[in-house]
């Protein structure tokens, strides 16, 4: 910007000194800087990195579609942002999960061939088989599978979802999670806890005899404990997880805690003596509320997910093989990539990244629906994991605004004084600023099921947000705006 | 400040621009930027208001003997900093608290003549008298206690200390917290909960009736938890809550799920079928992990006091009449002044002001050892009572810092990134800059033992420190400095 002024009736005189705004590329007013100019950088990127069809794609869906897609993602927000699932059951999955079948196993992320499992989660299914009895040992069951005699199915195509490396097989006890208002209800396994258990890759004796004991004892509990009292509002424990310090994904210390707390008149009434076991599991299980998070955020972003025409991500799952994205404008259709790897990562001991699987696990869905790294901000422990500072916490939650669509009227972050989390994923957003959200997660062992080696970032695949901003441009009824 | 320069070898060149420093009254600042002249403001007061003999007491603390008090400081300091008091049993009062006979009743705050008693202390000790067998009903409780045939004795100088109108009788439970590395024990009593309950001045007969619960129920089966596993490092969990938005005073949400979280296996296995009332009472009782932190914190400023010549403060409490402080180095004594009222206090339903009963009960003494105000800045929950914002908070929190002479190495403020909150409150400090602590307390009703009616803030009254400082200064050894 040039200060320049005319004399009257006269000629442009030049002026003394000039100031420059630079757009983009920082090196054009480092030059600049460099003669002693004085220059404003302003961060400006082309966006979508200037591929023609994605920059078509927005085009259309920020121009002639933008009344279709801002109606629905409204729709869609208002969805995500209110839905109140609730924690009303524990019952074996067979009874209660739709579709599965007697032979059955679900497994995290998109549709996944027995060929391409990574090794935890192999390892994981190995020990569902065996825990139900279909085999004797892991070798038995890698057969048992390999022949095609074990139907595996992912769980989001079952109104369930699953955290890390978490098989589930048809006797398997599931957290049964309503969501009254949106007529829908979604299922997730008991957490089983930080060891080497299943979940995180192992398929040892102990964990399949961890199993059995999450079947015989911890389920018929639960189920008793919640059938003594009121439901349990998983988000608004959530909601007062987060003013405590949790961001529901990576610290779930406190709203664990509050779950314990609204149980223990229930848990301390159970006849059965057995209950000083589930207590012991419960006390030192400080991931308990994961799975519960993780059902609700199902039952909230299947609901929302019925909304047509919307451009707000409703699904987000890892398999270990692949990443994937979904939305509901474009259905059952997944939008994949090769799962990433774990950076950023801090490892156990001598562990390292030659140890590391790739990227796992259903529970990136709490990142849809206000929680996880959007309410970094909100989580001293998670400072402690990104950088040190709550500033690089803060930093984390506002990189997640930048692509999202809106804030949560419910999780409120202390820290930005009490401002809510960014909700609302879109995916025209993503393409456009190429800003891909950031999984906080565990690294399980890539090959020998020694369980949890470490813990890091994820960062989504963009490519999964540019085919699904590419599928929604090229059908109904944004091709009808564009004819 | 003027910009003077010197040519070489002439005269002063007076400066183009005059930029002036303002120490003190901003008037004269205001006066100078009305004419255009760039002014920086500094705060400054003439210290301890200009009083001649508080000055001469400030100039020899802070001078010839600020050796010895800065040593004394140190240990001081330390002890606050490292004393880990441990939860290890729940006992009748008359069976651990030393010197209390068996017609005594303790009181908070300073000592306190039974016609001075406020209305919420008076019925809270019509109903301690009444459980304890001596007297059947509120006006006869009244007529022992007239007659003398009842002593009164502060709970401070038998090693307890009691929130708000707490009185404690022989029969009650207490909870017995131990400094192993002082050798010294301290107690408290059970916290009641909220509601019309004794410690918040009622003395119905449902009242007296929780007493009789709290005897019977409560104290006999905590005492047999603690038996059944290890003890309670209380500031272990307080240093957790911190990070979790409790102040520990004012709010002790996360430190009491913490608790119960720890203590969850050891309450399911109790064998008594009332387990199921103390864990209804847990489950309720936001406020359980309050006494605690009391008895912990007089465990520790008990310890701190053994050290002579310094001049933080070891004990500060009310009776609802009086409020006081005590010093190590000026031992047994107190220096009172009148109770202040509660400001800045929101009231509950229809109460206001003229319902209010000044400020009262022990729990001021979480105010020393780092917690509590000192605290603030790390909850959300204090932010939303003191003005609403976070950097409302932080403001309290650096309030308190001015007047401290330390840092808490264990209480981290996540909010500061993580400096620890301050500690040891100086006497030098507080007179010097006239910054007395503020208190986060209850508000009772004054005349007609409703319970809690509000809630606000209380000043620590400046004279008690002035009072303190002329003590310290009057006696060995600064006496000899002086000399």
């Amino acid at each position: 910007m040039s200060d320049t002024s005319r004399e009257p009736g006269s000629r442009v005189v030049l002026p003394e000194q000039v100031s420059v705004v630079n757009v983009g590329l920082p090196m054009f007013g480092e030059a600049l800087r460099a003669q002693g100019v004085r220059v404003v950088d302003v961060a400006w990127r082309i966006p979508a990195g200037g591929d023609e069809a994605l920059v078509q794609a927005l085009t259309q869906l920020y121009g002639p579609a933008a009344a279709t897609v801002e109606a629905a993602n409204q729709q869609v927000i208002r969805r995500l942002d209110e839905a109140a699932p609730a924690w009303v059951a524990v019952r074996p999955a067979r009874e209660v999960v739709p579709g599965m079948g007697e032979r059955t196993i679900l497994h995290p992320g998109p549709p996944l061939a027995w060929d391409r499992f990574c090794d935890p989660l192999r390892r994981s299914a190995h020990a569902t088989v065996i825990a139900e009895g279909w085999a004797a040992s892991p070798d038995e069951a890698a057969a048992l599978i390999g022949r095609g005699d074990v139907e595996l199915a992912p769980a989001n195509h079952h109104s369930a979802a699953l955290p890390m490396a978490t098989t589930l097989g048809p006797s398997a006890p599931v957290l049964v999670v309503q969501n009254e208002q949106g007529g829908n209800t979604a299922y997730a396994p008991l957490n089983q806890g930080s060891g080497r258990w299943p979940w995180l890759g192992a398929d040892t004796n102990e964990a399949v005899a961890h199993l059995h004991w999450l079947r015989a004892v911890a389920g018929p509990l639960l189920n008793e404990t919640l059938r003594n009292g009121d439901p349990i509002d998983v988000f608004a424990i959530a909601a007062q997880g987060v003013q405590m310090g949790d961001d529901i994904h990576m610290r779930l210390q406190a709203s664990t805690n509050l779950l314990i707390r609204a149980l223990l008149p229930r848990l301390v009434a159970l006849g059965d003596s057995r209950r000083t076991e589930l207590a012991r599991f419960l006390s030192e299980n400080y991931l308990f509320f994961l799975n519960l998070a993780i059902a609700a955020a199902k039952a909230t972003t299947d609901w929302a997910a019925q909304v047509p025409d919307s451009t707000i991500v409703t699904g987000m799952a890892r398999n270990g093989t692949t990443f994937g994205i979904r939305l509901g404008a474009t259905g059952d259709r997944w939008f994949e990539a090769p799962a990433p790897p774990v950076e950023d990562a801090l490892y156990r001991g001598d562990f390292g990244p030659a140890d590391a699987a790739p990227d796992i696990g259903d529970s990136a869905i709490i990142e849809l629906v206000g929680l996880g790294g959007a309410a970094a901000a909100a989580s001293p422990a998670v400072a402690g994991f990104v950088g040190g500072r709550m500033s690089d916490a803060v930093a984390r939650t506002q990189e997640v605004a930048r692509v999202c669509a809106a804030r949560s009227s419910r999780f409120k972050i202390p820290q930005l004084d009490f401002t809510g989390t960014p909700l609302g994923l879109d995916v025209r957003k993503v393409v456009e600023l190429e800003i891909v959200p950031a999984i906080t997660t565990g690294i399980l062992d890539a090959t020998d099921g020694r369980g949890q080696v470490g813990a890091g970032l994820a960062r989504a695949p963009l490519e999964c947000f540019q085919q699904a901003i590419l599928a929604l441009s090229a059908q109904h009824p944004y091709r009808d705006h564009r004819a």
